[in-house]
């Protein structure tokens, strides 16, 4: 599957309803975070959840990241990738490992 | 691109620090919404922000939302056009055309 | 110590810098999400955190609930009784001890 | 009307439902953010909300910002007020003035 089937898919479904009016950065970054409140919800109370009770609110997540990507006029995958980069170089494997501290706080 | 690339690649990243540890679902969860705060911050005050301000916190939220993907065993595109199934059935685009409102709330 | 003093402190801390402004109950609903999601930042990874670094995370969420409640002219302590009168009716006691279940999951 | 009222009151309601199991300091801070979301979905496409919409989402966030202070065993206007100290210190008056920048960006 590629990336561009779901950008186009995605961007007919806007099309047809007319929606991006609404559609600033803006209001497509407080609806990422709107989302992942409703992601976090289904962790609440316990870590223990069903999946499938996950999956649609993971998917609510993802589409407004792939709505904000493309009105910012970036390929979604390319950006996790460049960032992927910078991650490297900052959390170098052997002083990261098996560590989860921030990366200014990692030995020397 | 496809996104098989990214996920191996972060899966690499991961395996090589040996994070997966930290891993759980509900951390996924966490961060997901942890990231999701700071690519608002990028709006906190004003709705202009360079767009190069953006992609980075962009990608982060991406990153997690992939890692949750691969946890619970699913494709992070897949379940976008599974979710955009239903969206489209819960908004039909001669009602829904031009409208910001709740499904429960448009015009029969 | 009452509320008053909370809410007069910072009404001049806002006056004395003319941030007024940038107080927008939009931009301080956002502002309550972005701390909120650092407050949860100590959380990310463990759940046992020096209670000394949530506290001032925690202020955070708690200045701007403060600043929007005085924009929006209500008292937030009075918001707050006024919601636990509406939980109290919708989680009565004996349906509601000792589970985590959502009103509408009660038993009957 | 003083704090304690609240902290007695939400005290009082936990206690009758034998909710405090439930509430983990990470738990909490959970809640926050998941209710925090729902405040900011208030304003997701438009800043012009009807006050009475917004305040049952403050309060809502607020009451788990008072029920986290008090598993923290802290006083919840007391560290707004101490955070208020170092927020003067960090954003004097006349270089803070007029301006949303952070504090490290702020001119000499």
């Amino acid at each position: 599957m590629s990336n561009e089937r779901v950008r186009d898919e995605l961007r007919a479904m806007v099309v047809e309803r007319d929606w991006d009016q609404f559609h600033s950065p803006e209001n497509l970054a407080k609806s990422v975070v709107i989302e992942a409140g409703e992601l976090l919800e289904c962790f609440q109370w316990s870590p223990d959840v069903p999946t499938g009770d996950v999956l649609g609110e993971l998917a609510d997540v993802l589409t407004y990241c792939h709505l904000l990507a493309a009105k910012l006029g970036v390929d979604s995958d390319q950006i996790v990738l460049d960032k992927l980069d910078r991650t490297r170089a900052k959390y170098p494997a052997d002083k990261a490992r098996g560590r989860s501290a921030k990366y200014d706080q990692l030995p020397d």
